[in-house]
């Protein structure tokens, strides 16, 4: 892990931190470099053991340039609260984050088919179960990629506490928590409104709700 | 604003997309580079016309690094829902994004209290008239720096639709909704229960329940 020198109360430097970073979240800000200038694209993830699943259409021009082993990094951050101090400066965010630094490496084969299963199953529990196999034209129009998680590439900071108290008492101080929930499911209009939610995505929703 | 050209109907061109999506968000993904790797951290942001406005400690390295001058980015994801198609290939988001790149300015004296006061107003509005004006040695331990939007350095993408109809019915397709909601309050340890929720904190909190 890099050494955190900035609110170093907020470092965290267990491998299960960042795992439990990672399993919770599902979207990250993807980041390469690309004619010396930062490229950043929000995407899906999954983490599967020590890799970071990503997936990609295969015509993307600057995912064939990271497959090509530009450097790469993700970044992955849950906003837990907003902390509102007795003034500006000690205003705060509970949060948890993680960055993750490495190379991409293309999945191919039964390997490229697993992770793309890995990353629907993430976000929609066994969903890969219900639906048919993807073609073999879907699987050639999309490129599974892994960014393997190594010592000293990855950081992870947290803060979950009340507000710095001040020495100039103002009105009110606490924090105001937040939360991402799951509202009720809107049917295709294919689909009728009495057709039954999968399991997939009554455990979708609970998962929001539990998170 | 750069030319899309992986799912066009997704790219957004006019300048109010870009505004609607950076005033709805509060957090980014800010980026650089740093000796040829991508550099990421998460931020509070705020939009102030032309500006988006950021501020961090003067003690961090990179950020120092930033103001010398070297390109920056800043990245910006709404999830608001799951789309689950009949099959994988087809199952998506629905999203709001934006990038912007440029490159960051220190702000200074008054300019740099304004930003700051910007940045907290925006997600605790009119918190800054609430509470003490920051102290000198505040000021002195903060950067409050600026990326100004300009033409063709940002993109805007977006979905918002039911998920596209596949040729293998499966079971169930449609949308989960998310939205991100407040919480009750949690007062600070030294703040009495009874204490009255500041207009500010109020604000905060309404401003959630109608994203």
């Amino acid at each position: 892990m890099d050494t955190i020198t900035r609110y170093p109360d907020r470092a965290r430097t267990d491998r299960e931190d960042l795992d439990h970073v990672l399993d919770t979240a599902s979207t990250c800000t993807f980041a390469t470099v690309l004619d010396g200038q930062p490229w950043l694209v929000p995407m899906f993830y999954a983490r599967d053991g020590d890799r970071i699943l990503l997936h990609g259409s295969t015509g993307a021009g600057a995912l064939r340039h990271v497959v090509a082993g530009a450097p790469a990094a993700v970044s992955v951050m849950l906003l837990d609260g907003i902390v509102v101090a007795e003034d500006l400066y000690h205003s705060s965010a509970n949060y948890r984050s993680a960055v993750v630094r490495g190379t991409i490496e293309q999945l191919s084969g039964n390997e490229a088919l697993d992770a793309l299963n890995c990353l629907s199953d993430k976000l929609i529990p066994d969903r890969s179960t219900e639906v048919p196999r993807p073609t073999p034209k879907q699987l050639a129009g999309t490129s599974a990629l892994a960014l393997t998680i190594r010592p000293g590439q990855w950081t992870v900071k947290a803060r979950n506490a009340p507000p710095t108290r001040t020495d100039t008492p103002g009105p009110w101080a606490g924090v105001v928590p937040l939360r991402t929930v799951a509202e009720h499911p809107i049917p295709a209009p294919w689909i009728s409104d009495e057709a039954p939610i999968p399991t997939s995505v009554q455990r979708l929703i609970a998962g929001f709700e539990l998170s």
